[in-house]
């Protein structure tokens, strides 16, 4: 009889709740970890809702950190990790050894989006057990010094957030727009000032988010319910449009939007999920030049991977990041039913909440 | 009473001409060539339909080749060039000192397209003489071992068409589509050779453009009028879709096709001319990996500046590319409203028509 | 007992022979291919010479396909492979889960030069059977309209050659410059011509390489023993110097001649080994630009990857090359030593001699 | 006639002294600049030394900014500036039209090194006015908010030293090594970290150097005096070495130490100045990976233009560079001789020394 965990999971489309589930185990090349702390993300908010279709009974979660409880015999042959230690894994998990990986577009492994494996083609995180492929690739060491809700950050904010700046082909001084400062828009504009950028330039009407915006690196953060984005961003740069326009948001008018305030050579780079029914996302056909303007997309999808959680784990150690101040709410995993409720409404003011284990 | 020329103007939307006007003089920076031979392209038919909206007895062309009849105190200056010398010129004459310019985005000089000066902010090229703005970096010397006709192919066709394939960050052996087969798609199924691709895959349904896609390099052609071109593309592709897709037709539907026949990390090199009525280009949602598919769209206006002309110009000299196949037919400047009305109608399967100079 | 075969092997520095060994078995994540094609490379010459330290008993050999005769588990996993399946091997197979491949590096795979394994920490191909760790991401299958021969030559000959050249930042009409015409400076040469140059400048003394020079695509070809080559690249440059200099011959001289012959901007790509007893490779100083004139230098080591295998193979079977011509003798396996110590010598103008097996 | 000015000339090699020139006058192109604020460079007192050969009453000078006293007609016309406006002039003011130029490699403008045209080919900017070339692209009006004093780092310090960082490939979260910090080393610092830069480490041994470096943004410093900088570098990063070693001092054995320095996949960015009587510049062969180690040494020499000045001097005005902690020493203009003396010898700790003009 198989040791059993507590999950929480997607019973169906709109239902969830906790169940018990076998402790998973590890295959030649896998890792079980024993979740210690973890975060709640709006994807599986839109998961839940039925974005990529039905799931009976799935763990949602893709953020979390723990020790590690199981290595396959492959894994173990290489002695890089042993049992008990403490490890981040991104939210993405690619096998490392497929064509798209190979290109180095892991995010992409074995087809469109297919490194994302949590709580979309497997079990996710959000239980007291998870399992990890393609372990050797997939686990990051937490450095001694960083606590695990700090380092619970890198596995989708950071990695999300940064490559959104990554991708900016930001000029070192240049000018940035930020479209939504949530979480991850947040952390976009903290990659922002990584990149250089001279000006950034948040674009946000909650109150507490464009609070936190000044706080993470805007240095204007414009309220788009009280003046039109596009307008403000032209002004502030002398009628230019900005160096790179980051969607944060996952809307057709916000991406419409960024490609106008992008200026002629600049870049437009999307980190937001553009769910929805619509068949199309709209370019704004003269502001894009009529395909002429040397205005260039940018999409992408968390990159994984352990080397980039380090990179990203230093970044905080170093105090380049604070991510702490995203944590609006702490629960214990008992709570994550209710937890995850306020997630979905956003209520109170939430941003993260993070779950602890016992 | 200075000397005068003939010139093909656009009198007005729709209504073309020849009429004498003076021959134009150098500023301190600028050239006046007496043409020897030009090429009709098809911006110019847009031009006149009204693309840019009204113009007045504007001379058209830009695809123009001569011999320097002026030149400009401050070109004289840095003795680079001497009266009677052959040269050609880009389409496109960037000042290269301003702001777009110092980024390395010349095309979009002063401002979006603003690259773009000849039958669009001032007389074009197919006229007796035309005059050239910032001639020290906008003259290139013709080799002697390069006729006009070869050499005027580099001003818009070879330079546009070659960037559509340098955009599109194809790997060595990589696979390519090249939707439409016009001249421009003619030279970027060749741009797409010279960048090292294993599989140029045309899409095109006019024979005798067929045949020339194949003659330029494409493996294979699809022809969209008897198959779905994006299903081709899959199946020779393996199910995965091509590393890079051009689209050099300026259709929303033709560009949402590319889209969809990219493969995740792809790139999407548009060249075409988005013009119309429509506010939008349509980014199809779900084969765009709803905004995280790592697909890149470029965009770009044919780039100018005598130092790639000359890299364009040895193209031919070495024999990589031989454009005269696509002079469909010949004319003398006489003739030219004859040229233009077949241009507009591309009756009896014009392609490019050459206009010599006496 | 185990199943043994025959191996070709280094006994010590110095010395080589045919041994009994017994077939390998494969790991998890491994392979065994029965050899049925393979090339002898001058690296295996310089090993023996001790270039890489004492070896005892180690197969040599790096280039070479088969069919696969045994899968490990995890391999059987990902059902992409069959036995009896034709495939080919890159001479490096890298990990693609550590650090540096995560990075892009694959070469440099657990540490520099690390993705070298086949004879340098294991053993080699030249066997009837060789091991193939992570071969998942190793085993590059082969297309049917491909000979065994026409395969191997892409495990090191198109793959190394080939990277000096996208290594070399080319722009499309540019101008190169190969530093001797070794098989893999004639695929250099090749790969010139793939990414877009309009010149590409051989150089090499020895008659029957001077030959090959012109046919894989050298325009012009310097014979060093006559005339300075950096004062003829001078001239045939307008006294600018080329685009990209590729070193492929592994002398501090010519790695010198290259960074003189190299235009500001332009970049040197080296792909020769540079061994021998001198602790350093000199930077000519005042033609380097006193360490300010924008030239780059460039190294690498074969790239390895069944995704990269599928590319160049693509490459021979579109015609896009036809390496058959580098095989000057043939030979079976039963006479490798004879053909080794004909390598040794270069003896009767060899180039590669192939090896194949009953 | 003319009117005259006071200057600071270099009389012949090791020999100087304030002379009167005539004020230089605007040919169409150019602008003559009235000077406010210069700082004096160690280039200098390379230059004096006979570094560039002998000259004879060139005025010295190449960090200034000042107000426009005179523009030519064709900068008139472009109605852009206007006389009486404060303007920040680079060190090297190509000409944007040149081959070089229009490469995107201005700096090497007509050839190498040739966009360093200020006391260089031509009188320097320390005197009371001085002669501006191509000013379109060369004259960056200053901010209201920024003081001549700021301006004036833009010219060479923070050009120079963020473009060793923007040479240097840094991946975000990466490790940095700035060897020296000199007033480049330590604006290349700030530019690593403006790159994203998660360990920055500089190598320095002078006191008041290495508390300006923790001030400026480095992690760690190593004084190379008491420990090896390359054994330190190789402790702080587990053995691998830095993703970007950066050679701000311009010696063949510290150029040596990056190459060790930086692990495979690296880049050694080199910023500066090699000269010297020896013949080459040494790259240790094993540390370089015999030629295949995947590091890319890259240089090159301050980036010129108004775009980059005002990114750059955005970045002052917002906050994330404060280079006036540079200043160590300020004289009046009367004052020269006394601080070019005290320049040459660094004398009481001078790093940076400003020059006002009445």
């Amino acid at each position: 009889m198989p040791a059993t965990m507590k999950a929480f999971v997607m019973h169906a489309i709109g239902k969830v709740g906790v169940i018990d589930k076998p402790i998973p185990r590890a295959g030649p090349n896998d890792a079980i970890i024993r979740t210690t702390a973890a975060l709640i993300c709006t994807s599986d908010v839109h998961t839940l809702a039925g974005a990529i279709g039905p799931r009976t009974d799935m763990t949602l979660g893709h953020e979390a950190v723990g020790v590690i409880h199981e290595l396959g015999e492959a894994v173990r042959a290489r002695e890089m990790f042993k049992v008990g230690q403490r490890v981040a894994v991104n939210a993405i998990t690619p096998c490392f050894a497929c064509d798209n990986c190979q290109r180095g577009y892991s995010s992409q492994c074995g087809g469109m989006l297919g490194g994302w494996k949590f709580a979309n083609i497997k079990d996710g995180s959000m239980a007291e057990y998870f399992h990890v492929n393609d372990a050797v690739a997939n686990l990051a060491p937490i450095p001694d010094d960083l606590t695990d809700e700090q380092a619970a950050y890198c596995c989708d904010m950071l990695s999300t957030g940064f490559m959104a700046a990554e991708h900016g082909n930001i000029p070192v001084g240049g000018s940035v727009a930020v479209f939504a400062q949530g979480p991850l828009g947040l952390m976009a504009t903290v990659g922002a000032r990584l990149q250089g950028a001279g000006l950034v330039i948040g674009v946000e009407s909650v109150p507490n988010r464009m609070a936190l915006a000044k706080k993470y690196g805007c240095d204007v953060v414009i309220d788009f319910s009280k003046q039109d984005a596009v307008e403000a961003i032209m002004r502030l740069t002398g009628g230019k449009g900005v160096d790179t326009a980051i969607e944060a948001l996952g809307s057709s008018k916000t991406f419409a939007a960024c490609v106008k305030a992008t200026r002629p050579g600049g870049t437009i780079s999307n980190l937001g999920y553009h769910g929805g029914e619509d068949e199309s996302v709209q370019i704004p056909r003269k502001e894009w030049g009529v395909g002429m303007g040397d205005k260039t997309i940018r999409t992408g999808l968390c990159p994984g991977g352990s080397e980039r959680m380090v990179r990203l784990m230093r970044l905080i150690t170093a105090g380049r990041v604070d991510p702490l101040a995203l944590t609006t709410h702490r629960f214990r995993f008992a709570e994550i039913e209710k937890a995850f409720g306020m997630m979905q409404t956003k209520e109170d003011g939430m941003l993260k909440p993070l779950i602890t284990f016992a």
